[in-house]
């Protein structure tokens, strides 16, 4: 059984998905396909514009076997860390490939990645940021730049996979149609990026279908994705009560970003009524870019600890968001190799211990989304 | 110069409240009239109506020649520690009387109060508030009881006054009028109460405009009056996030019913929207009354410590929200005797310091009220 593994938000599920599942099985006609998704609060610092399930479901439809849950510590996370926790789910889950989009497909990402295995980014320089350090530093070593943002994750799972001294090969898939940043809605293609459709989604829900697989009407179901704006009279609210002593035992907020998030909101006072958006444009600095922010505005809202992100680490698991026969096939053989927790139905014991970040997370987003997204949910079972 | 204090709340200022100040007026015709007022957050462990500088206000254009803020670490107790915070405040403006509204104005509350000042209610009966078991012993011990609510409210403050070792004199005014807890506007009168005056709004301003004083259009200028609904959002966030040890490090949030506060909103997920009263409903218990966890819901919302509490009672202080001349020559004579800090305008060491509670309330209360509640805000000065 050939087992082929994706990384994905998904946020939203839309005709680049299908294309490159499509690939994928066009390739691997007989693989399972397995993804580890990115749950209700993602990489780049932000909630999903669509709850967990929907997406999933979605993925299922569209060929998917099996869909595993991303916990949440590990979305927080900068794209290296991002990549490591994903790559952990998926040797696991004990994939022979790992399949994702790249603007230079014809990369040897895992040839590069041992070149640059060792190189870190010179943080000393305080008016630049983390990643642009270390894509400078990249390439210094490489002799040339590695810049687009898919070839950039492609490296990133490349070098988690040495590092976990994985037996997992790479699948790279030339990326057609938009690129990842594109803000518009192209023309005359199918393919858009994600991100134009959530904006041109804010704006007019019924342009964005044509973009999405037949079927995902009910996705788009809210006249708006969900969006930081949504969790922001939260965060506003966090930020004014929590004391900055309490603000440094969470994840990642030290070095006086704390500080700087409190006191350019409390000078933003006036703006009335003041965004999410308008506030984190206020805090950012050459050294702390927008993306940065945002995760610590994620971590800010869930209340994540740096002793939450390090109990995750060390107590591992499998939560499972739905399957076909396939993918149930593929847990039956997991379950009798991995020592690790699968998880399919929440316990009292899980959500207060090794699944508690997930399920709190789950919370918040159920807040705005108006679901449980933990209790009592079981995992979608397809039927082809 | 006599001095008359009252404490009140003024939520909202009402024609009651404005017959009260009349009728001192007429027995104290040179007095100068200090109220002290809560804030933004009540006694009764709610926010507000209308924020405290529009309730300032009314009272001044109604008579009153100063009005000092209740810090909000005394508005959230019980009425008797309630009390004793307020009667210190008053206490240190040198007042000579206190006025105070009673259904019984003809008790002598200060000899009601020797008698009952070292009575505590029997707390070991698990199924009975305090509130409850207080009052069985009062009525043993004075052989008739105390029922109603601001008869109650008087025993507490002559209590106070003993407790302090005060020198003021009692001066109780009989009410007329709507009863306390009233819940429907009376027919023939222009006194109604101000549950009833609250409720009433929320189905229609205009009905309420009889029972308020003359050009009090722009105290309702809200569609609504500002209520716990308002804040339910952000209290049920946290409520989410934050850790048992962490709620119980707030003030008198112990003995479990943190526990059952977290708990009972777990159990409610499904209830979608979720109102902040079905969730108080549910956590109330023949122990907890309606108004004791209304009050806990407020240090939780407010993440009021114990340190806080203790801090603010070992470094008191006199906010002023307003005065006219009268009120001014009185603050004159006060700066030469107290020791306390007059707070007229909030400094940065304020706002961190002494002041941080208050401030932090007042943050708080304008994400729905919109208006900054005490940076850069001075007194109202109002030239009669």
């Amino acid at each position: 059984m050939t087992v082929v593994g994706i990384i994905a938000e998904y946020n939203p599920f839309h005709n680049g998905h299908l294309y490159q599942l499509r690939e994928i099985r066009r390739h691997f006609p007989n693989a399972v396909i397995v993804v580890v998704m990115s749950g209700n609060f993602l990489e780049r610092g932000e909630p999903a514009c669509v709850d967990k399930w929907t997406r999933a479901k979605q993925a299922l439809v569209a060929g998917v076997n099996l869909v595993i849950e991303l916990p949440v510590t590990y979305c927080v996370q900068p794209a290296d860390r991002f990549a490591e926790g994903a790559i952990k789910l998926l040797q696991e889950l004990q994939i022979d490939y790992l399949a994702f989009g790249a603007e230079h497909a014809s990369y040897d990402f895992l040839a590069m990645a041992r070149k640059v295995q060792h190189v870190h980014g010179d943080f000393s320089r305080f008016n630049e940021s983390y990643a642009a350090a270390y894509q400078r530093a990249v390439t210094g070593k490489l002799g040339y730049s590695v810049e687009q943002p898919n070839d950039l994750l492609g490296l990133a799972y490349a070098k988690a996979i040495l590092i976990n001294h994985a037996s997992i090969k790479l699948y790279p898939l030339q990326r057609v149609g938009a690129a990842y940043h594109e803000q518009n809605l192209p023309a005359n293609q199918f393919i858009a990026s994600a991100s134009s459709i959530r904006r041109a989604w804010k704006q007019d829900t019924k342009k964005v279908l044509p973009y999405l697989p037949i079927g995902s009407q009910a996705v788009i179901q809210r006249d708006q994705p969900v969006s930081w704006e949504d969790f922001w009279p939260l965060l506003r609210y966090q930020l004014i009560v929590t004391p900055l002593e309490q603000l440094r035992q969470l994840y990642d907020v030290t070095a006086g970003v704390e500080y700087r998030m409190q006191q350019q909101l409390e000078s933003l006072m006036a703006v009335s009524p003041l965004t999410f958006e308008t506030w984190l444009q206020k805090v950012k600095t050459k050294r702390y870019t927008y993306t940065h922010l945002s995760r610590l505005a994620v971590v800010v809202l869930l209340q994540l600890t740096n002793q939450e992100v390090e109990q995750q680490r060390q107590n591992p698991y499998l939560r499972v968001l739905g399957f076909d026969i396939a993918g149930q096939n593929l847990l039956h053989q997991i379950k009798k190799t991995s020592r690790w927790p699968l998880i399919t139905k929440i316990s009292q014991n899980e959500k207060k211990g090794i699944i508690s970040s997930d399920y709190k997370a789950g919370r918040i987003y159920a807040t705005v989304w108006q679901q449980a997204q933990d209790l009592k949910r079981l995992p979608i079972i397809l039927n082809r």
